[in-house]
């Protein structure tokens, strides 16, 4: 996807909202476990009841690799299902890794080529030419973890101001109009200094909801000269019921933050 | 596996060496593409025939992962085959996770309960909760990345000597017996001032062979008062041939380092 689709995706929908599809077995609404790919029809009736409210859907990779080889086909069922249907959608691969270039390469063609997502997820901690092959990928994205939601990233994140120098030293990179940023909703006070390294970086902003993060603290302080923010909630959307109305709940709960908009 | 299992077999096969494998479809031996599960059967010849000279199998996920939920279960297949019939060897997801607890908790599922791998690989970079889902298992084990072999980790690992505080800061965990670090071969100048922060932890080494590190000097450089370090190698030993005699020339390759040993 053109990052100028992504935009103007935002400005018509009015939303920065992303669907966090973090679908455990064990949570969803205990109906659905009579049909053949419980998981796959989860998301996909989501999918197909919020598409028109949401400007991208991420999908994060842990809770498939749980359930193993058939996890991992409920995300490519997935994520073909939103390139078949809803192409406008930008895909987020919430996978988190980086190896040596090697080895980053073949996670670059898992989710670029394979599975055709428009971003991934990266960690920066093995540097540069762990970074540089999804880099490589026209209109691909790579999402750098800069300054992550938990209470974690006091650690080593914040621990010396590594997160800002992860935001420095990767301007200094290729192709870096390509890097978008992790920055957590729960961290609102470090938004100033972020947005005085990277104004015009998209960041990808997680931790509303059930994280605890305040919307309209995050937006206020996250967005810059232009809308260049996708905030996404998972848990909050799609644990909104755990029963038959399990749509209607997510879709009142996205509207609750839809219309919290400010701009 | 108990640590004291994993230190009897390296006393007892005087080897360190871990069978890495980076398994790609397109370099594998072109006669093994007739068979129905190549990539399976490739592992599985590498393991028969060179099980009593290692102390360890290293996966390295992304290989399995390009070719989607295929790759997935060939990467099952090959886990399921090495704890029915080699549960001496210590086993090694090289997958290099981290997520929020709640998601860490979910690979940590997919690692040590679906597919049964006595270790995992794990990014520092979100710091502690992201880390301590994986240090709950009982003979299960975490393995840092501290150091690694690339170039990259010049950026962000040797800056700052973050590298020094991922060791200091981890040995406080609760359970941080169970942790154990990646410290590339190819930066045999620092393993003095690692070995003084963690003189008893096992650590992995990748990054003889292919990619430039020497082995003797890594051996002399990395031990400590006991065996306590894996040296991976991966395509050095795997693709020593690329036709009908792979597995001669990989049992070659690995008498050599093998033969090096000091000890």
């Amino acid at each position: 996807m053109k990052l100028s689709d992504l935009e103007n995706n935002i400005k018509q929908k009015k939303s920065f909202l992303c669907l966090g599809l973090d679908t455990d077995i064990e949570k969803i609404p205990k109906h659905l476990l009579k049909l053949e790919n419980p998981v796959y029809q989860f998301n996909k009736s989501l999918i197909d009841r919020l598409h028109k409210k949401i400007i991208a859907v991420k999908i994060n990779t842990a809770f498939y690799e749980a359930r193993g080889s058939n996890g991992w086909k409920d995300l490519e069922n997935t994520i073909d299902y939103l390139n078949s249907y809803y192409p406008e959608l930008f895909t987020i691969a919430d996978a988190k890794r980086a190896d040596i270039g090697n080895t980053s390469n073949m996670y670059a063609k898992a989710f670029f080529e394979k599975m055709n997502f428009d971003s991934v997820t990266v960690s920066p901690y093995m540097g540069h030419d762990s970074v540089k092959e999804f880099l490589k990928y026209e209109n691909k994205y790579v999402i750098l973890l800069a300054l992550t939601s938990n209470k974690g990233a006091a650690d080593f994140q914040i621990h010396n101001d590594n997160y800002l120098h992860v935001l420095k030293e990767s301007k200094r990179w290729n192709n870096s109009k390509k890097i978008m940023y992790v920055v957590g909703a729960t961290k609102t006070d470090f938004f100033r200094k972020i947005r005085s390294i990277v104004p015009k970086s998209f960041l990808l902003i997680p931790g509303v909801g059930s994280q605890g993060g305040n919307f309209e603290d995050t937006v206020k302080a996250s967005t810059s000269t232009t809308n260049n923010i996708i905030i996404n909630i998972s848990r909050a959307i799609i644990y909104a019921s755990s029963t038959t109305d399990y749509l209607d709940k997510a879709e009142k709960a996205l509207d609750f933050y839809n219309n919290k908009l400010i701009k």
